[in-house]
């Protein structure tokens, strides 16, 4: 029997912070309509459309109007999932119907007055400025909420219907699933190896120099060992960092320096506008304010659906809804991959 | 402050198998945008079609020929994501680096010669047929893995490319996330009620019948308290049963009339052959055969993703993603559309 090789074999993979397994089918790349990389049209965005509910100075559809605004714009979600106020569910003792309170804040914040732009077509100092924006967020939701989510859907395939740039806030009083399950594997990590799980991780990446795609100063950007998504990767801060809004001025800085690269490589990829969900994790806030948190440290995910091309995304369905998620390329190729695309923006190139 | 009323004000519900929450966010249901229910073009399938490489008597791109077949026909996959044998990685010492062997079998059951044809539109006989096979499937996998994964894949939007009417089953020598967490769970709760977890629940909710969408001498279909997508449910024997393989005749004649009706009353929904993912749990097998089971009760579960129209689907992305799942409208609302649609199909009804 010839020798194990991640490329080749088939394989599963354990996410510690999740405590789940993925399976790795690497054979599967042979396939022979493996695909081409297709150049998708893209669709024409004007910077400004009189119809379009984030534009500066348009109407929503709740009849409020957005100021001319000419950095970030931040607002309440017209249409929240959580309120911040109400009645709450009575206990009841039967386990099987289970209930709980549930309330929160839901914001929406525009990287930028125009449509046509999205991150990594932003400066620098744009960039800079959305990165302020989440710290105050964090900070001020966080006075209230136990967790406060940030994330961007982006893409039509990732159930973004506004194509201009924006992310969302969902604050809750309650402690959501994956957060509240990385908050306790970090807390047992920190107990037994008295170092963050996070913290560790990353400076064996940079040891082993397998999976990280890209560093400056102070980030890390490479592709979890564990990843689900083709081109799932993670954003790290290379100090020990438990929250966005304690990053220093030159952190945020070297962050918009590196998510800005890291974009454009996405977009490279399949030369379309990368669709993709991100979010940040950090340690909790409300209660947790006053609690010691040094198991966390901070991080942004990127799940980018596209697999095979622009138009062929890969589908977490069956098997991965009913029993466990599953990939074709390893997370070595994919980092493998993401290296070898330039860091210029491919509309750049073209001006 | 006035009362709690689930279907009005915002709450987080357990799912006590999964030991995860879900947001529910009922008072979104009444965002303007809410959609009307519109009449897809349905794509007009053709009962045989040469290029079609499921279809009886075709090559399939392997190269295989498939036989004349005149009711299920089973094979291996082509391009399976698990193989028979192969070489294993080593153990690694690191918490942070975890892999480990992954042994499997891939096949593909077509349910019909016709390619025209979907479970709710094929004669109780051949749907029996197909739950024979299951259950055949089941018992030969189970002799030699750990966990026989049966499920299905409809329309396009769950990643499925050919239209003519098949399952998959992919069988593994580990144990996967999902279900190895149910093994756990139901354990737990047996130890602790004397009674499985699901029967358990049955039970309640034919007391209650707030969920409950049909019923039969021998099997119960309700959309579980819990739920996550729109229109989510799960299919209960009423006695106690571990698996598939164990379902008597008259269960199993009676599973088909129930699955006809299910499946009758989805694509009745938007009047269009109803996407979505299902698969069977139950009791695992391999070395587990020869252990105590008695926790595990044998589920049928379906995730379909259309939530306002036959065009419109719910998005699992950003805070699904990253924190918890959510949905709009509630369980009791879901149950009672699905009570509310004719099971006489809509095809058949213009026929
Ligand atoms: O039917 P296929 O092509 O084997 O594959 C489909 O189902 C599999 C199992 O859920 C998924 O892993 C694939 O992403 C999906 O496209
Ligand atoms: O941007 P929207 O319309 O608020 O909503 C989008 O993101 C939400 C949060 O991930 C999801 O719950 C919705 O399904 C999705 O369409």
């Amino acid at each position: 029997m010839s020798t194990f090789d991640p490329k080749e074999h088939p394989h599963i993979r354990y996410n510690p912070l999740m405590e789940e397994w993925v399976t790795v089918s690497p054979h599967r790349m042979k396939r022979p309509w493996k695909g081409q990389v297709e150049k998708s049209e893209e669709e024409e965005i004007p910077s400004y459309d009189p119809n379009n509910s984030l534009c500066p100075g348009n109407t929503r559809s709740s009849g409020k109007v957005n100021p001319q605004y000419e950095g970030t714009f931040l607002f309440d979600n017209d249409f929240p999932a959580l309120l911040k106020d109400g009645p709450a569910p009575s206990a009841n003792p039967d386990p099987l119907f289970q209930s709980a309170p549930a309330y929160g804040a839901c914001q929406v914040m525009c990287f930028h007055p125009r449509s046509d732009l999205t991150l990594p077509l932003m400066s620098q100092s744009e960039v800079r400025e959305v990165i302020d924006k989440w710290a105050e967020i964090n900070t001020d939701l966080g006075k209230k909420y136990t967790w406060v989510q940030i994330f961007e859907n982006k893409g039509n395939v990732m159930g973004c219907s506004n194509p201009h740039p924006h992310c969302q806030v969902w604050a809750s009083s309650y402690f959501p699933n994956d957060p509240a399950k990385k908050h306790r594997t970090q807390r047992e990590y920190y107990d037994k190896h008295k170092v963050p799980l996070l913290v560790d991780y990353v400076k064996k990446e940079l040891q082993k120099q397998e999976r990280v795609v890209l560093q400056n100063e102070h980030w890390v950007w490479l592709v979890p060992y564990w990843a689900i998504w083709p081109y799932e990767t993670m954003l790290l801060p290379k100090r020990h960092v438990l929250r966005i809004e304690d990053l220093t001025s030159a952190e945020r800085d070297a962050l918009a320096d590196i998510m800005k690269k890291l974009l454009t490589k996405y977009d490279n990829m399949f030369e379309v506008s990368f669709p993709y969900s991100m979010g940040w994790h950090g340690a909790p806030t409300g209660d947790y304010l006053q609690q010691d948190n040094s198991h966390w440290q901070l991080h942004a995910l990127y799940f980018p659906p596209l697999l095979r091309s622009a138009t062929v995304k890969k589908f977490m369905v069956g098997y991965e809804m009913l029993a466990q998620s599953q990939r074709d390329l390893t997370a070595e190729q994919a980092a493998e991959k993401l290296k070898s695309l330039p860091d210029v923006h491919y509309k750049s190139q073209n001006s």
